[in-house]
């Protein structure tokens, strides 16, 4: 599909100079398809309290669940519906080099502005085996890529980053490997991405990354709006940090589903593998709510705790 | 996926007051991947020569030879790219009501505008099957029916259609059983479209259908938006007849495809079970070239006979 | 995937000396996944009375209504169960030739012991593309070639069939356009299997065809058997005719769904756009068994009428 | 699809009795398709060499490189060439719970004869979704649980193994998390392979594993078969510890790739992320396979070095 780079009418500095990117939340129907009516309302949300950017089907946006036409899809809805008022960044990576080529020509194909690219997680291969990996998709659009080793089982070192940041399309790294790594990548230019909302304050404001790909926005988008623009506030984020450690007790996004269901902003609908966290957390989160103020939390029903049996857990979807 | 009835932004009368659609071709890289930048470029001459809308992978687009996440995509492409200009009208159809319901809702997700349907071809079913198939996705959006017995096997007749036409999104029939039956629906207030190039001046004209689907469009659209909306033209109709008689000698798309690689406008790549036309056949498409005109026809190279071995046919892709 | 000519154990031969070929039906569970126990029951039965082969996912078994890797797994699946009893031969058919060999090789490399393969039906092609269809999947293995134009809406000539017939991996034509085309094939040296029930009798035993290819046989195998084994039986094939007759006033496999369900043997779902035969066909149907002898159906419950609200049909699955 | 419990006539006992079990390897032809020839060749010298089962799609076998129908493809090829001989175990886990549902569904239907089932990699989960996850998938037939930290990024603790081998399908594990865990697994009835080839021997003769599920045997499987049954040989160990590190220096299976190709067994296509070991390790792999002794190794063709434009890179197939 030749046309691609042409097409795409983002630049790469466009994405360079985003602050908050919110990964957002992919919400279900019963049956385990996209809810999206409730995506369309999260998604005003987070352009109306700030967000300039979203990831779509990322590790939060449960992308692994999904099958790619579907991902896609997403992709291509979120594009036609708010890519005028967002820059939609499709998480188009995978651990099978033909699947990221073949998710990221489509992604841009129908609009996407970057592609999210993660290294090969669980297969893994050698530091060439990366290289060769990333260069088979930089060449399409705007690129972030992801380093999470919790995840991948697998760091991306400075090193990969160096020799595929020579890439013009290369927009900057969303890092989870600490301040030091992200203030070692500032000094030489690239662009960072925090991929931890409890260290997202200091990398902005103490360690020079841009901003943040944040999980705990879909939830307080406009505290996480404050954090990246207002300049550093340790008292905001002292504040946020009792519900960013709630949220990340589990896997992510195990504590944020539960929490969108309980704000009453999605069905309490989870795509397995992943469950709600018990009711003594859902208790705990009423509390937190209550703590910040239900009026800086996405939608305005009151925040319930909800009933064990108020859940579905779907695997056939 | 609930919200897509809110979300079509197109109305049914919208659809119903096409009268140039064009079933636009899809043009492929050596590999047979699809080759977006000659698709763009063909999409260009259609929007500046005056077509409406546009029919993305019906049988002359080739949506039988592609996958369903392909389809989608090109769907979701030409909303991103031409969606303001064109209406874009997927044809999400399917002999199986599970992937029409599944290309439907994902096609109306990424923003198309209208959906083509056909009853179930070559499995074919009962009149009451049928009823229940188109019933199935006529709730998602503006909906077109296609009935072309030549190649499904089985007439829809004007009893179905009566009952479908109850429902709101239906926009009309495109309708290729000629202008006898083209005028009962007019009569009764049911919009058509033929989808005969060789009657629909006539069906225009003569019998009350609101316009075209022309595969002649892909070549000549300035000629053919001159012949639905000029008025009676017999003699714009016959110039065009030597045309529309050699583009329908073999099944189409196998006369459309040879024409527009030899008009240097798309490469010269058939996906099988399509091959290009013979050698003689070849030259009389510069023969008719000559005569229209060459600044009627899309592009603007020399037209070409082409050797045989100039083409590109690809099994596997 | 080169290894698949020698790994096929089974000669064109083996194919060519079949008689009773059944079109087997795929039953299915209530929410539209394959009912592998109740098919497991079918194939039994089929292999009990005689059938020497089955089509898995023909027209009959709606392998049109299936995803390609559901369509592999039952080849494999009746592979793996019964390929030692009975010739497993998979329609890996297809209007798309890519989709085509996909499937073929596939199909072959989990055991089919032989493919069927129709024309590109809807999209159809011409004479040229159609030979080029049927070769590009012709050297995988033992293949039978249908032609049915009121279902595919293009006939497959004998001049295709000749040039095709030079491949030795061609096993013969499952044919519907009657007899004086089966006795002309049958005249040089071509094995033909009938694929219209009514007319198989004459076929076998006044046209020289070698068998059918059965709808009928899903209900009565035995009966079936007889017809083709036991010589010249107009009285049988008499008694058999009111069944027949009864099975195809709608498309196939709409009364032969409705029968099985009737009988007990599988579960009443539907897959669309297929439904139910109305009660009237469903009470006649309960008199063609009487007469016909409930001990020469498949099952051995009583047959039932069914209410129209005991059906269950699926449209997403 | 009801019948899948009935129908698979491996008894748990069978598969908890296997001490060499290959994760095979997947060779592929140049344009990146499977090369089942070469796999054929590969699975006869496996079973030839006294291995007792295969692991189709593993790690290994690059399973994550594969799209699901390719991936039960091969498990019912495996199945249907090679069944009786060796006992077919399919990699049928992913971090999907439907996924796994479905690809275990489909593997039993096509005949294997146990799945090998992982924890949600990269996405991960929290232990009750674990847990989930896991008995989404044990009902279908018996099962081997694998769990790989490095390449999971999460461990599967003791809790969850206890709870999840209260299902009668439950075979046992495949650990990776070194031989004090199998220790206590052991004492505790639960059958263990290691997954470490440079700990096996110890696992099997000092703490109880049963067998190893081996990356190494594709090169030696008489080797590997004498030091799962002869008894404890510390010899033999050391003898084969050059390779087993050599093997295992990059991510699995690069070294293996590498050096299947470099004798000869398979073409040296590799599919990306994977890219084959420089030549300095390549010199090296023909100095242990002199040491170690051609003979023990699997082909009959001189082993060779290979220059780097040997090989093929395939990132679309």
């Amino acid at each position: 599909m030749r046309s691609l780079e042409v097409k795409n009418r983002t630049s790469v500095d466009d994405i360079k100079g985003l602050r908050l990117i919110t990964a957002i939340k992919t919400p279900y129907l019963p049956d385990g398809r996209f809810d999206l009516e409730a995506y369309d309302s999260l998604m005003h949300m987070q352009i109306l309290n700030g967000a300039e950017g979203v990831i779509v089907g990322g590790t939060t946006g449960e992308g692994h669940l999904m099958s790619w036409d579907e991902h896609i899809m997403l992709i291509g809805h979120t594009v036609n519906c708010f890519g005028s008022s967002v820059k939609v960044i499709g998480n188009t990576g995978s651990n099978s080099t033909r699947e990221a080529i073949h998710a990221s020509e489509q992604g841009f194909a129908v609009g996407m502005h970057a592609a999210l690219h993660i290294n090969p997680y669980y297969g893994k291969t050698s530091m060439q085996g990366m290289v060769a990996h990333f260069e088979s998709v930089l060449s399409m659009g705007p690129t972030i890529i992801y380093n999470v080793p919790s995840r991948t089982g697998q760091d991306i070192p400075p090193s990969v980053i160096h020799t595929v940041s020579q890439n013009p399309n290369m927009a900057g790294v969303k890092e989870c490997m600490g301040n030091d790594r992200i203030k070692d990548y500032v000094d030489k230019g690239i662009t960072i991405w925090s991929g931890n909302d409890d260290e997202c304050h200091d990398s902005r404001w103490a360690y020079g990354a841009t901003g943040v790909i944040s999980v705990t926005s879909n939830l307080v988008p406009g505290l996480m709006h404050e954090m990246m623009f207002r300049g550093k506030s340790p008292s905001l984020n002292s504040k946020l940090m009792p519900l960013i450690k709630w949220l990340f007790r589990e896997p992510n996004p195990i504590g944020l589903n539960t929490a969108l269901a309980q704000l009453g902003v999605i069905r309490p609908v989870f795509r397995l593998p992943y469950v709600p966290l018990p009711l003594a957390k859902r208790l705990e989160f009423v509390h937190i709510v209550e703590e910040l103020g239900r009026e800086n939390f996405v939608g305005d029903k009151d925040v319930k705790v909800l009933d064990d049996h108020d859940f579905t857990l779907v695997g056939r979807y």
